[in-house]
């Protein structure tokens, strides 16, 4: 017999990137970000009082709402730390939906989210995204969801929607729907949905230190929201959620905004580059907002050319669901590694 | 309107134990060790290469778990890191726990447990520890839940339940019930249960590093049982629950064994002189398997007490729950904090 329950036993886990252990290769498979983090953090590091350690955490993580909502012209109110980005996904699940409470969102996503709503035991209800990766705003409220989630950036796809229209969808579903905008590739986006916090009763927006400040090793992340919303998600949250050692770092992140902003500017100058080289092999490359490209192949299964990457030690994305078998998620690296990947790739299908 | 389910809006959300930002004061009030962490842990801060934390972590942790898989004897396959034990229950709840699937546990325990039980809008049912806090078996087994949770010492009492005992109560669950020994304390306890997971397929075992190792900023906890569970479990917990730097720093602690166990003899010697110094006040104090003691006052009403050491910066806990509204939950300190503590309540019971 199992005891696990019936939904959980049925289950099949997310599967995480490959995570290979030797720092040689070309890894450019789940969307870190190619440099290290803000010198601060190691400064930090060097003369943190591990007695600190040995007391709880701040249950709410104050110095690092305090300077999250410095960044967003917000109030410390308007923040909950979570344990990364999934940490809040999973809290959102638990706090809206149920057996009768469904999970929407435009598809192809982010596969976390189905597999949460499995564990959570909720119906699910994917739209597809209309031509080109627009916003299907009617059909997400016609399906009538207690919680709407948006990737936006949307991974794997790297498309972006105006906040504009995420405003209108956040009008929409007033009343009816909390709308989650998962904003953990914003940094590197033309715009984002901070600002529209306190004009919808209704939205809560992801925001992650894995990407853009190169903190996908701290776990952490946080909600942007209006005071209701992040007053009820607190009473979800694990009591202390984050850590007294990742609210420090991610603190001294966060603040540094002069080293965050060059690496951003040179993710997306690499994305412009890598885009075009891409282009000129034959791939179809989508506009992309995030730290990463979806490029289709010529061929209908891109697990071939996936497969013959990893021979040559240059791990990328490749997701075997529908609509993706033609092609893969390849994270922007440093200038050298994007030049191991399209030399990589020449040879590939040269031979 | 509100979004949130009706189980989270009509929640009232665990209430942590006050955290001081004062360094001076004596803070006996949410169980923390007295000491720093292993010096191994300053020493793994001061060398640890900050470029690691842009890569997300080993989503296993797989250097902790074969620390502690070999210090229990067992395999990593009987090991899950989590981030606190608090994440542990919060995944148990979720795999095992639903609308007809009930928790059950003895109670007076850590509060927690019921909070989960909300938010997971599961039944609980409640069953009175038998005179002297022993374990009332058969009333727990004609409870049905699907999941039985035992605090073992328990919080706030102190008690121990002796590891045969709980091994009898995991056989008459089995094909029934999962049984959680939360083991939180059992650093500080005559004995513990990690060597009955290989007989009993339905038993789990939480254990934390916050207390006996000093880490509870640094959030680290692991769950033990057999291999189909821990399996399962890895389904539902957060794809990359600890980070990389807690996953390091958590590996090197739970090493220095030497460490460890001096600290913990420390404080199981002002365990006994603590429990002598309140008894002679007039306290009542049973035997404590803790790190902390269950002090019952004279008056039916411990608030009193409470508030007055409260204002000569003295802090205890008090819960002002039944059973419990005429007790203090103490903390073992330092040698120097438990004389505060004592001189504290000297000069109150005589004024």
């Amino acid at each position: 017999m199992s005891y696990f329950k019936e939904n959980i036993e049925n289950l099949s886990g997310y599967t995480p990137g490959f995570q290979p252990t030797d720092e040689d290769v070309v890894k450019v498979n789940t969307n870190e970000n190619p440099y290290p983090p803000s010198p601060k953090v190691a400064q930090l590091l060097a003369s943190f009082d591990v007695n600190r350690l040995r007391r709880y955490p701040a249950p709410l993580g104050d110095s690092f709402r305090v300077a999250a909502a410095k960044l967003n012209g917000l109030l410390p109110e308007n923040i909950m730390c979570t344990n990364g980005g999934d940490d809040l996904l999973t809290i959102v699940l638990r706090s809206f939906c149920c057996g009768t409470r469904s999970l929407v969102y435009p598809a192809p996503t982010y596969s976390l989210y189905e597999v949460l709503a499995k564990i959570q035991n909720c119906p699910v209800v994917e739209i597809p995204w209309k031509d080109g990766y627009c916003l299907p705003k009617q059909e997400l409220l016609d399906a009538g969801g207690a919680l709407t989630i948006v990737c936006n950036p949307n991974a794997p796809s790297g498309s972006f929607i105006d906040p504009e229209e995420i405003s209108e969808l956040a009008s929409l579903l007033e009343g009816k729907s909390v709308l989650l905008v998962d904003e953990a590739y914003a940094d590197f986006a033309e715009g984002n949905c901070a600002g529209l916090v306190n004009k919808h009763e209704n939205l809560i927006i992801l925001r992650s230190m894995s990407k853009g400040y190169s903190l996908a090793g701290l776990r952490f992340g946080y909600a942007i929201a209006c005071r209701e919303l992040i007053d009820g998600l607190l009473k979800v949250k694990d009591s202390y959620n984050v850590d007294a050692l990742a609210i420090a770092i991610a603190t001294e992140a966060i603040q540094d905004q002069a080293y965050f902003k060059r690496n951003v500017e040179l993710v997306k100058e690499q994305r412009t580059r890598v885009t075009k080289e891409l282009e000129s092999l034959g791939f179809r490359v989508g506009t992309s907002n995030a730290n990463f490209v979806l490029a289709q192949t010529l061929s209908s299964d891109a697990s071939d050319v996936f497969e013959k990457l990893k021979e040559k030690q240059v791990f990328v994305r490749y997701f075997p669901y529908d609509g993706l078998r033609d092609k893969l998620r390849i994270t922007i690296g440093t200038p050298s590694e994007n030049d191991k990947l399209i030399e990589a790739l020449k040879e590939i299908l040269s031979s």
